[in-house]
């Protein structure tokens, strides 16, 4: 809907489940809630939906705006709109919260039913797999049989890559963008490091922070600094700040200093204050569990076998988070697995966040892909 | 000297400055003492003498053991010693631990003699051109009017650099490994967030834990993981430890899990009960402040124009920290300005640590080098 002055207005929506599902870690989930945004129309046939899965951070407001005011709109909106690359005058497109997450979808913040508390830090530690799962009875709640595309960058990729494996009559095409089959020991490593500055934050309280009317503030803006880093790409960083001091000449002391660090302590600041703790931790495990390969004795062709869906994968040259060489590996899986698979490898000096920045070959590439994807008729 | 087990056993030494120091900031120091170590013997004409310098978490206690029973020698033994590449047969090698240390030399741990208190936080934070003008009165103490050699790995190659533009005539030949003529964005950033680990944990009290009888092991932890991961090869972090698991299956929790985390924490925890946080927070800031170009117009060439020193340049292949452009754009700035250098770029899957490894091309280069520094004449 686009409001009287031209402004895409969205809006969402809590979808409740409640019967339970059963977890990977072997833990039961009494119901859940998904919070999810919808664009366009589903087709009669119900043959156009894409769904589209968040990566870290990310949530179901993926485009548009909630009000005329708001100052962002959604955090794929470049992407995701009427005429974009992934056409809401086409397609019916879908995002979600995740399971875990903390703007709407049950998670750490949300009452568990058994305890009438807030969960905190009982909130099961749930993975890719798991998240495909809750998200195929949205499918079923929605009435689509099959995505279009189910699509996604970084997390978000693997959960388009789950999809394809875990469900294959249901997945006509999977996007996986700036994303890996799985992480290498470095990814752990910073993650855990993540981890460990929130875990050792006095105002954590084991996870239970809300009871102690504390947030662990601090803990997460090391977080959310170091992860940023891993985020941009050296030359990109480089090329932005250099070395270029925030006052003149050296202070001497602790304070911001050099542009950069003003920078990475803002937004280590803003993500404190909006983003829940228990949330971030259980993405990065969930990230660090994913290894779709390992169910098919650590073959990735092996567990590509059986996949149905049209592979789109795209990756950065200066991602060193999610490097290109992570996709050569599912792209070689696939060829080796004789599935279909188109590859861009991208120039850009942007990171691993790339893949949410408008690009023209990026961008270009993913509307073509789209198009075929359209034009083609229903498997 | 050598017990009667053949165990090479050395002393340090506190040597006391009583004149005042002017550093970098404007500040004065009224007096300090610099703990060292020598190793071999000062011949007579004084024309054999070699300078370590140390990295961020070195000390003076480079080489051989202090008692029989010693589980490790020195920091850098297997490159200094008896036979050895910089070998204490020919020269007399004195490792020291930097102003600002927490190793006996004067920093933030010492009485501050005008408040009758430790310095803590009060401490200045001091520079490689302070560490250098320190070193050259330590020099003077010693009766050493050149250097035969100065010797650094990483921030102890910044001094070795530094020393020959601050001090042409007291340096025969310079040795810069795995270091870099300035942080990059990246770099910095990193001690950032380091930095920020340290000054957010509720325990350093504004540098004056000591104080309040506390601590801050958490953010000191949290600074030595990241830096660690920083050390390693993302290749030979994965070769070492892959995605093996420290247990049995998954947790699903925030315990230790995979044998890299395990690896990481031991390292973090280990760390931060031995070295001092305030001193921590000093070194990363010499870090970040070097770039003696930026004193001659940021030109390295015109900062090199004035040497006289021959260099030996050596950079590791997966050196992630600082990779071997950062050694190529001090090489190339020797040549530009026609100076002597031989420059090795060693393949390794150590990452930055590489330089404190034993590793044979290595290795001979360095015992090549300080062959030809020991054959040549004093200039």
């Amino acid at each position: 809907m686009t409001d009287k002055h031209g402004v895409w207005l969205v809006a969402p929506q809590k979808i409740p489940f409640n019967t339970p599902l059963m977890l990977q870690n072997g833990q039961q989930l009494p119901r859940f809630d998904l919070m999810i945004e919808t664009y366009g129309t589903l087709n009669a046939d119900k043959s156009n939906a894409v769904l589209i899965c968040h990566a870290l951070s990310g949530n179901h407001h993926v485009a548009g705006r909630h009000a005329a005011g708001d100052k962002y709109p959604g955090w794929w909106d470049n992407m995701v709109g009427p005429g974009k690359p992934i056409d809401t005058d086409r397609f019916f497109v879908v995002g979600l919260n995740n399971l875990g997450g903390c703007h709407g979808s049950t998670g750490p913040l949300s009452i568990n039913p058994e305890s009438g508390e807030d969960y905190g830090a009982d909130f099961p530690v749930v993975t890719v797999k798991d998240w495909v799962k809750s998200q195929a009875m949205l499918a079923d709640y929605l009435g689509i049989t099959q995505w279009a595309a189910v699509v996604g960058g970084s997390l978000g990729g693997m959960q388009a890559l789950q999809w394809a494996i875990d469900y294959p009559e249901r997945v006509r095409h999977a996007l996986v963008i700036a994303s890996s089959p799985k992480l290498s020991t470095q990814n752990i490593a910073f993650n855990d490091v993540a981890r460990q500055a929130i875990l050792t934050d006095p105002d954590f309280h084991g996870g239970h922070y809300a009871r102690h009317h504390t947030l662990p503030k601090r803990g997460l803006k090391i977080a959310r600094m170091m992860g940023h880093i891993t985020y941009l790409a050296e030359d990109g960083l480089g090329k932005k700040f250099g070395r270029e001091l925030h006052s003149d000449g050296f202070q001497y002391g602790y304070d911001v200093e050099f542009e950069v660090e003003s920078y990475l302590r803002y937004q280590g600041d803003k993500f404190a204050g909006q983003f829940d703790a228990n949330t971030y931790l259980l993405m990065t495990k969930a990230l660090d569990y994913f290894d779709p390969a390992a169910e098919y004795g650590n073959n990735l062709q092996a567990a590509l076998a059986h996949t149905r869906a049209g592979f789109f994968v795209a990756s950065f040259s200066s991602d060193w988070r999610f490097s290109p060489e992570r996709s050569h590996e599912l792209v070689k899986a696939l060829i080796a697995a004789q599935k279909p698979v188109q590859y861009i490898e991208v120039e850009s000096h942007h990171g691993h966040d790339a893949f949410l920045m408008e690009d023209a070959p990026y961008t270009r590439a993913v509307r073509a892909y789209m198009h075929n994807v359209y034009q083609e008729r229903q498997a």
